[in-house]
């Protein structure tokens, strides 16, 4: 049996100066996606939590069908997911959050949270779903689980001028994830910490 | 703010002979799919149920970047799903299902149902959610509800030659979802009662 979270990681460059051969859609350089993939293989795989990335939309606009073999995609165009990164179901609960990356160094710029994204997760919250986002500052090697009860009213502060979070305040407001081999980014460790023992933080 | 339940119902065929034009993943002539997608984009918008349809995996082979416009795919194909057509959260638990429609007026084919969908939905159950199929009769005009619990011993007799559950037991193991306008095909009335009430099936 095969999950979408064992993904490859081929990604070759064709002599051709505009066109690129890509093996996967999660393949766009996020190194933070590959490790949350295999997050969630490994947490599959021992039967911890069933979590998967969504599949990303793709507006299809030609479909060639050719005699005795599989029909071929020849246009289509990316289309922007209106909900978040990945879902599944972890104890019971639902789960639902966002990965971002940042190179900087010093803070977080809030536009790479999106409206329609915050929309969706203030509707996961009320449902009764866990929802979070996972940020990475690739300069310091360091993920930060941060719910979204904490990221939200930060977000809703762009309206008064507020166009970043410093790395700072991210250490103060988020939960450092714990590396460990297999289970590469274990945010599951930050979840039982926040959404299931007494001293966390209740969800409703 | 757009959900993707919300889906356009556009397709033309092109003038070539095996080429076609979709305007949309879903658009296979599937029109439980259609009604599903309708029910959820109104649960969504009475703030009921978070729910959607995952998109369908694509695996891309070829990508255009033309200067100044959007990167255009060239060539890709269709992938076959590892998990289910739908997932999401309601009263804070998990829902996770699958949705199968059939043109047989006396059974279900049980090879409509693939090995990896049920083990998706094993570990889904496993894990505390909520799963179950949702079959249409297409020439009775009638949807079923089937909980994971009762198709999953059925779908295992096929090791002793079971190759279908007939209609009349489908009504027994099945339960009748409610159409109504806006709600087309209202599946949480049945997990409602199922899930959520005291006489219903305890979920764990």
């Amino acid at each position: 049996m095969k999950y979408p979270g064992g993904i490859r990681r081929k990604q070759t460059i064709k002599n051709s100066s505009n066109s690129v051969h890509v093996n996967n859609l999660m393949n766009r350089g996020m190194s933070l996606e590959e490790d949350i993939n295999i997050t969630n293989t490994f947490y599959l795989e021992m039967n911890r939590a069933n979590i998967h990335k969504k599949p990303t939309p793709i507006q299809i606009v030609n479909v060639h069908y050719p005699k005795r073999s599989a029909a071929v995609i020849t246009e289509a165009y990316f289309q922007r997911s209106s909900t978040t990164d990945y879902n599944g179901v972890y104890k019971g609960k639902y789960i639902d959050f966002e990965v971002k990356e940042t190179k900087n160094k010093t803070l977080f710029p809030l536009a790479n949270i999106h409206e329609h994204q915050m929309a969706h997760m203030e509707s996961i919250h009320h449902h009764g779903g866990i929802t979070f986002i996972i940020i990475r500052f690739t300069v310091h090697d360091e993920n930060y689980l941060i719910p979204f009860e904490k990221i939200s009213s930060i977000w809703k502060d762009q309206k008064n001028g507020a166009k970043s979070i410093t790395y700072e305040n991210i250490k103060e407001i988020g939960y450092s994830i714990p590396f460990s081999y297999q289970a590469r980014v274990d945010y599951l460790a930050i979840v039982d910490a926040l959404y299931f023992s007494n001293g966390g933080i209740k969800n409703e």
